[in-house]
């Protein structure tokens, strides 16, 4: 049973609520170093192993530069992603350029620092080589098995063959041929064919079907990979009745595989990459409000000063999330509530029927695992303002590291200069 | 049959897409206006009549000087909507204040402004009373008729029972006599229990609850309510096989309500209100978006220059939009296309399985009835930077309404200042 836990007392909660206001995130560098740690650990028995967190998760700098001194690269999909990974020291082959529908000016500032260009079809080559003038010597292709992954589809990435990504089996022989005879010297293979996925036997199947491809590509083309990057995926426990994929599991697993396949074949020393962003720093963040208003009409509703603009993906998705109440923690769940946001959208809910303590006006409530696509995928829909980032330090102080937007950001765009003349 | 249209043609729009770059949304000022002038006339055979534009919808303040011009109020849910009201020129009781969970500040600010007060629960009497020091002389309440909404639930509200919004009958009651015995003087009823609903008869049944409870409010408090708000949920049709709702009928069928419910028990002149955004701008805007990749895996995809970010509906909630390609209006629907943004969600598509005609790489791609819940619910997820806005003329020149967001925008909330000593 995978346990929530929260690092501070409601005393200490309070405080930063008092200083910073709420609705606020809360990260816990401590525990994000200790989790990447066991990572690492975890994946070390293969020869090299390089994790890029995924920025998308979390595009923070701050974390960023913390991750990075963990041995993180970074996986950015998007040009001002690159940009960020740069400002938090992140910097060549230590990034990681996994995009799609990608314009040609962002591949360009990534082929320019050197980062790893990871392309998603096969008419992006000649697009690369007509819009860079020539190929990277180092090219990484994502493939997408299609029906070859069996192994359980996976809830949220579905089917592979219905999803948008990467080349098929065919086309990636093909891609990795004519990058060859166009002079790339330097390889990678990639997938992503996970979400949320919490068996660990999906990933031992994916990295088999990986190191079968690489086999071949050394067998037909010639072609010794240089790293495989397993993409990310790899899930947390939202509900107390799930449990954690145990790294070590995957890796022992995975590492039978590439014993049978990779070492035998003369492409060891092989670099197992992954891009997870979710499971790094995922459990480890939450999303701190408070309760506002109550509500007795059909249901029973707590109103909180924070909304799906904060936290979208209860809204979004209807996934769940662990709700706990500052100081509430050993009391018994004795209400059946609507944990809701201000949004005018009924499905703004962060728990719906949930078995709760009796829950007062102005307690603080905790949204669990929220570290992880989070703050990252708030939007401003009713004009809503998005909150900010703490950052729990090591040392038991508290750092802001992302202010809360104010009305003047939410107006950037519009230039009211113009209005009265209008 | 709905049939859909564009104001420009290809030569036109390519000449815009150069100065200002894709994607963009494009709203046509003149449809927006003859169309709410449709609507005004539709509405005007009550003897008072007024439309709060449901701000969300499209929150810019260049709109809402127009909609304000052809005699339109502001619905709004949040500060910041009530800020950007105010600078629009929208102001006083033209200023309806629908929020739920709202923070005291919002009200305060709403108070000073003499804003229209719609409550959302009568918890929110006792809240006012304690933060605004007394309570304003004109107070709403927004009603949650709960099962007695029967006439064919909501697909997108749902049952009104289920849902977070509004005063149940009871409490109803008790509210107004809780104000009246507190001093207010002046009364409003509101409801919203229907989201994008094509069915007029839904409109009258609403109607027809509200002006009961509007008589039996009369009869058993005496009290005299000087507007009845329908809110919004006229829908528009999305698909070619949908009808729209026509404005004449819903308002001559309420009409019918209105004389047999509202003047034999004395409470004309009774002003009818609505709040409606999507029906109003809708229709009348445009994503535009480039096609700059094509894709032939298991599926046919086009890769476009907009994401999710832009427009989130096709996305989050698999609405549909239609699609058609500048220039190739009248050509045969050949190919079937999943037209794609460039996020790395899955979801991310525009149009799923769709006949179109052949796309090439560089044209220019129009998604249709983009005018309302498009710009106004982009996020950043993935970093993306939201598109501008742009305005066609009644006179046929495009004024830039909203400029698209910046690199720096996107950092706007991160103090990089302190990442070196980090």
């Amino acid at each position: 049973m995978a346990e929530k836990s929260f690092p501070l007392n409601k005393e200490q909660l309070e405080k930063i609520a008092s200083e910073y206001g709420t609705p606020f995130y809360l990260y816990d560098e401590k525990a994000i170093r200790d989790n990447m740690a066991r990572f690492t650990k975890a994946f070390s028995i293969f020869p090299e192993f390089r994790e890029y967190f995924a920025v998308k998760a979390m595009p923070n700098p701050y974390m960023l530069k913390i991750l990075a001194e963990c041995g993180c690269g970074a996986d950015c999909s998007s040009l001002p992603e690159l940009v960020l990974s740069e400002k938090a020291g992140i910097k060549g082959e230590y990034v990681m350029f996994t995009s799609n529908e990608t314009p040609s000016h962002e591949y360009k500032y990534a082929f320019e620092r050197n980062n790893i260009i990871n392309l998603d079809d096969i008419t992006h080559i000649s697009y690369l080589e007509k819009n860079l003038g020539k190929l990277p010597e180092l090219i990484c292709f994502r493939y997408n098995p299609g029906s070859l992954k069996k192994g359980g589809v996976n809830a949220i990435i579905g089917k592979p063959e219905e999803a948008k990504y990467g080349l098929t089996r065919e086309q990636i022989f093909e891609a990795y041929k004519i990058c060859k005879e166009k002079g790339c010297k330097r390889f990678g293979l990639h997938t992503m064919v996970a979400s949320n996925e919490l068996n660990p036997d999906s990933f031992v199947e994916t990295a088999r079907i990986l190191f079968e491809l690489a086999v071949e590509l050394k067998q037909k083309l010639d072609i010794n990979l240089e790293f495989i990057d397993m993409g990310g995926g790899l899930g947390i426990p939202y509900k107390s009745d799930q449990k954690a994929v145990d790294y070590d599991e995957v890796a022992k697993k995975m590492r039978v595989e590439y014993d049978r396949l990779i070492v035998p074949n003369g492409i060891d020393p092989l670099r197992i990459c992954w891009e997870c962003g979710r499971p790094i720093t995922g459990p480890y963040g939450w999303l701190v409000t408070r309760a506002i208003h109550e509500k007795h009409i059909y249901k029973e509703y707590i109103g909180v000063d924070a909304s799906m603009a904060d936290l979208m993906r209860p809204g979004m998705y209807g996934a769940y999330r662990h709700v706990s109440i500052a100081g509430k923690e050993n009391e018994s769940a004795t209400e059946t509530y609507d944990v809701v946001g201000s949004l005018c959208e009924n499905c703004d809910k962060f728990a719906v029927d949930r078995k709760l303590p009796k829950i007062d006006i102005g307690d603080l409530i905790i949204i669990h695992d929220a570290g992880a696509h989070g703050r990252a995928m708030g939007f401003n829909y009713n004009a809503k303002l998005r909150c900010g980032e703490l950052l729990l330090r090591t040392d038991g102080s508290v750092k802001q590291i992302r202010r809360r937007e104010t009305i003047e950001d939410y107006f950037a765009t519009i230039d009211f200069s113009g209005l009265d003349s209008f």
